[in-house]
């Protein structure tokens, strides 16, 4: 095993077992001061920054790449309000969830304990270092984190100063650790760290993923893969379908709860196609089937419209690309999504109850709406404050992963004597 | 793929989706007239069984192991009302674990659905067959079984009755399939059945957990191995304390939640020892260390005495022995079972209220009791009338898995229109 890892791994467990006796008054208190410190040391963390950005330049990244990468004044008041309302979550640990009374007297009860040590493998954005090490220390959790090498400049400059802050507010700043050498070799150590690791989340792109999930030998919690879908039937309001799939679509087209494949059933199709098709011109490529296409009748002259292929329905775009496809009915949608989704986020647009219940108890995914956009399958929206990512695991964690996701539970078993007969 | 189970998987993944929309009064119904299909089928099933017995024999297998594999009247009625408890449970889909509404009036709803298909991979006892497969049905699941071939007869007669009575109660019978190649590739096909399977669930030895975790692909929960440990305080009642000790190491001595260490405070052990060693005697052997043997005095001469090594610490034993350790203190006593233990079963024996919480709160365990044994860690004992098996994995299913451990959660997301700003 890597020595340096080996010790990081030590030092991670031993800091947990310290943080697993710290109550919640404590560790809000640790969780503040490294805000504070955040705050404090903005200039440098900035400048860091820089460094990173200026780097991946001279490298030829993508400029919407950059932007991940980028932060500014505005962006660190973001990093410090995401601590301060995962400060004021409910502490997630120490709740009783059940309890009984065996015939023979033995109290059981069922209580949430810290995960323990979590790893995350995270891509260039440096807001993750922040929002997870704040979400793991309030669940009562070490975290290994372990980002993008694009990003260590800055993730260095934000993890001295969140440990710095922990240690200043009396908390364990061992309990968060920065993995620093970006070798591809280093992830494999996490991946079969067994014994010091309880979970490792991946969050990043599918590569990443399939990675994780081929070579790990700790517990894996999958995130992030989203092949969404939007679903329109007749009795929908068919402007606010347009403006919900503009919004699914367009907001942010990089982002895993962005929609990838409109569902119109075929009654909607008429109606809804020539409307969806001045909508997205000079925005967005539409890729149709022969019946959507037909009923766009003459496309505007800015709309680039091409023929859908089996490959569209099955593809993560994220990029300005929407595939459109007629269903005949719901039980097709259902089965369509149900088929190719990721398990991520899926929408029906209806006026129709039957129909909205029947979708929302047949599809199988984390998060299923009626009439409203992908796009609020989000941590930050869901009122989490911070999000380890978006699970498309079928674990009891799913969906956008908040403080829930980094406990487990204990039974406590109080006796007076008791053997088994 | 293997193209037998290629058709088992897709048939199991159609299945799930309609047993998914049954109601809890359809699931039970099918379930009792699986349970009755059993008590008809009783004479076949026992001859069945007769064939693996005498097969086992045979091939040289040891009685322990021919009692683990064998069935008689009493275990069928055993196995008939064990369906008739899981009938008997909550339903553990559908429920509303949390709500609430975002700003926008978003209105967000957790609720527990089906996990999915589930795979087992378990040994000789045809009991779990019955258990897994009423378990997974109750939950919304379809399961795929995958038994040891010594068991294959009593398997496929007991699957042909369960298939067979869901069918006659209006019930799903293709929800339930029995992997019956027994080659070891079958496994590996499970194991890497990415879309199909949910969860597989190795339940077994140390080396079947070991070869799961390091070749899957799909999501696994960890059972089984139990290097459990009772720590005996100056406080505790002795006597009751050498009566637990027995229990939880000679009731069955083959379970995971057997006792392997005793730990005993120094104060304690001049007490414990003599009266240990006489309860022990002819029984079980004894490897101590130093101190807890120098306290025996002279042995009764049919106890089996010996020096423990640094290698007993580590060992489950899952036999007739039993390490005894001396500790200075309850965080001493802590510390080795946050070292050497597997997060199953551990005890403290004492009267002393802050010591008794302080090893609850600390020790990393799926089960943490105060005065009792550790042989109630188990589905039955717990209620739950069945038992996929011991998590030893920290997700949201830790300890005994009944019901629950077959569920997820998925959000609803009720709208009127919205979209992300």
């Amino acid at each position: 095993m890597d020595s340096n890892l080996d010790a990081i791994f030590s030092s991670l467990k031993t800091a947990q077992a310290v943080l697993a006796v710290q109550n919640r008054a404590e560790r809000d208190k640790a969780l503040s001061a490294a805000a504070d410190a955040i705050n404090r040391d903005r200039a440098a963390i900035l400048q860091a920054n820089g460094r990173d950005v200026e780097q991946a330049r001279k490298g030829g990244m993508k400029e919407s790449l950059v932007d991940r990468l980028l932060l500014n004044d505005k962006r660190i008041d973001g990093i410090i309000e995401g601590i301060q309302i995962v400060i004021k979550q409910e502490n997630p640990v120490g709740r009783v969830q059940s309890g009984w009374t065996l015939p023979n007297g033995l109290k059981i009860e069922k209580v949430t304990v810290p995960l323990g040590v979590a790893a995350i493998i995270y891509e260039s954005r440096p807001n993750v270092t922040a929002d997870c090490a704040a979400l793991a220390y309030k669940a009562g959790c070490s975290i290994l984190l372990r980002g993008s090498s694009s990003a260590l400049e800055s993730n260095k400059a934000l993890v001295k100063a969140i440990k710095t802050g922990l240690a200043e507010g009396g908390g364990i700043a061992d309990a968060v650790a920065l993995a620093q050498s970006g070798s591809r070799d280093e992830v494999d150590v996490i991946l079969n760290a067994r014994g010091y690791i309880d979970a490792v989340l991946p969050r990043g792109g599918k590569e990443l993923i399939r990675r994780v999930v081929e070579n790990a030998r700790v517990p894996v919690i999958e995130t992030g893969e989203g092949n969404c879908h939007i679903y329109v039937e007749p009795s929908a309001d068919i402007d606010n379908a347009v403006e919900i799939i503009l919004n699914a679509k367009l907001q942010k087209p990089g982002a895993c709860n962005a929609v990838e494949t409109l569902l119109v059933h075929k009654d909607a199709v008429a109606v809804l196609m020539p409307k969806l098709a001045v909508a997205f011109a000079g925005k967005c490529e539409l890729r149709c089937d022969s019946t959507t296409k037909a009923a766009i009748g003459a496309p505007p002259s800015t709309l680039v419209l091409k023929d859908a292929t089996e490959e569209d329905w099955e593809t993560e775009f994220l990029d300005y690309i929407l595939a459109v496809k007629v269903v005949a009915s719901c039980e097709e949608a259902i089965a369509h999504i149900n088929r190719y989704g990721t398990k991520h986020s899926e929408v029906i647009l209806t006026n129709d109850l039957k129909t909205a219940k029947e979708f929302q108890l047949r599809v199988d995914a984390s998060c299923v709406y009626v009439n409203a956009s992908t796009r609020f399958t989000d941590g930050g929206e869901f009122g989490f404050g911070a999000e380890l990512g978006i699970s498309t695991q079928k674990f009891h964690t799913r969906g956008p992963m908040g403080l829930e996701a980094l406990t487990t539970i204990k039974y406590l078993i109080n006796g007076c004597g008791q053997i088994r007969s």
